[in-house]
């Protein structure tokens, strides 16, 4: 079987329109599109025992939480697949396009390949009107509150093999609602947790000029996790953002309060530097 | 080193701005995005002696390309790269960068990883106003002529050695500036030849439910090349399009017709079928 064959079986997932030219058109009115693209492969980040629909479903959860993160709706998906199977690919298609509908959004087009190890690159886009504004991780600035959505450390303890956390680690849920809230509320800058919470503490730190300081023992640990999963494991999706206290009494997302910002450089943990450690490519 | 510090390699290049977040933030007005991506991997798309300047440059204009087919300027360019070696980013983001800059793109974001195989998707996205139509495959018309742009078999030719054909092969330019031309002359279906010139005929034909007859020998073959390079060869990036009379007489960009749109189904060269095959991927 060949490429053009197999795009048959995309067909009567995605719909056959979506697979006649080699470009979506897509439909904009005044305002931004909002894009990302995340390249995922068996040997660095689909763990063992995760199934083909989980893997498109994550394939795609990845880059619409990239989305999420600037409070931003997501609206379309592309698939650049590369298969070392073509047995695997209906079921990639479907767990990317069920994920997809979850969040709103509509696969509409991508690549299809062939490729010894498992390949998949998804990018997504989103909308956002003129009259509003995205959430970067620029700008964080002093007296902001530092918040987190959900637990933190379960897709980590997943990966060490507690099957509680198998969903989590596997099925992760992107927090495209709350994330379009906290833009709303008045958060100064966000980012998900998928490189772990330390990381992304780091992140918003040096790209806005500041110092985080984090209240020992604030931090919402998942129920089991060690600290060092709590604070280094990557794999979970929930959202940290800064906010300034008067706008974050008015926020109706369940969130914890972890830290504050400060003038400065660097992430603290109390009065000790944070050590700069997580989910890293390594050659 | 790790991916985080690589980032400082693209900074360089791309800019410090569009490396600040996950996500591009991209200004539209009314109208049409146009999302094209493309999975390129050594083992099937990087040919022997191909540089990594090179390697960049394709990868950007199969992109490109399929904006260009459709008529549309292309504006913003992605690319996920998964690395074998960490040594190689820099030329083959230089390459990417160089060639969006050539067709009027920006370089605005991505991703890197590390993988054993070099992987490369780019992502491409243009923009055409609200008033304007891209062209698609499914408009041809019976009565309508088939037109091609340049010269077909060269990038097959430089695959099989042909040394004057390498930098087709390598460093192929998509017909951008032509294609937006042929759009506003009045083409009714368009495509890149990029899999082949048989392939793309019948991609044409089947979409738009008519039958393609090509006049033997009429179509442009680059000097020295076989039928077989000419007709089955992929990797070339020409423009094929459907016209009608009336308004290819007014088409400034130089182009050859090699055939004509009949009602009915397949494609035949002469009176014979002409047999459907090029570049595919196989398992």
């Amino acid at each position: 079987m060949d490429d053009r064959e197999l795009l048959y079986t995309i067909k009567g997932i995605i719909g056959e329109k979506n697979c006649q030219d080699d470009c979506a058109v897509l439909p904009v009115s005044p305002g931004n599109i909002v894009v990302s693209t995340d390249m995922l492969h068996k040997k660095t980040d689909f763990p063992e025992g995760i199934t083909d629909w989980q893997i498109g479903w994550m394939s795609a959860a990845v880059t619409i939480s990239d989305i999420a993160a600037m409070g931003v709706e997501p609206l379309w998906l592309f698939m650049a697949i590369g298969l070392d199977n073509q047995g695997r690919l209906s079921e990639i298609v479907r767990g990317a396009n069920d994920c997809a509908k979850t969040f709103g959004m509509k696969y509409v087009g991508g690549d299809i390949d062939s490729h010894d190890e498992l390949t998949i690159v998804s990018t997504g886009i989103g909308f956002i009107k003129e009259e509003e504004k995205p959430v970067k991780r620029t700008g964080a600035t002093p007296d902001d509150i530092v918040c987190i959505t959900g637990e933190c450390g379960r897709a980590m303890r997943g990966l060490s093999g507690d099957k509680k956390y198998l969903k989590n680690l596997c099925e992760p849920n992107p927090r495209v609602f709350e994330g379009i809230k906290i833009r709303k509320a008045g958060a100064t800058a966000m980012m998900d947790t998928s490189d772990g919470l330390s990381f992304s503490l780091y992140d918003i730190a040096e790209v806005s000029n500041v110092q985080i300081i984090i209240y020992p023992k604030s931090v919402p640990a998942a129920d089991g996790t060690t600290f060092e999963e709590v604070m280094f494991g990557g794999g979970d999706f929930e959202l940290l953002f800064t906010i300034s206290k008067a706008d974050e009494k008015l926020l109706s997302v369940p969130h914890t309060c972890i830290g504050i910002v400060k003038k400065g450089t660097g992430v603290y943990y109390g009065d000790e530097i944070l050590q700069k450690k997580g989910y890293a490519h390594h050659w």
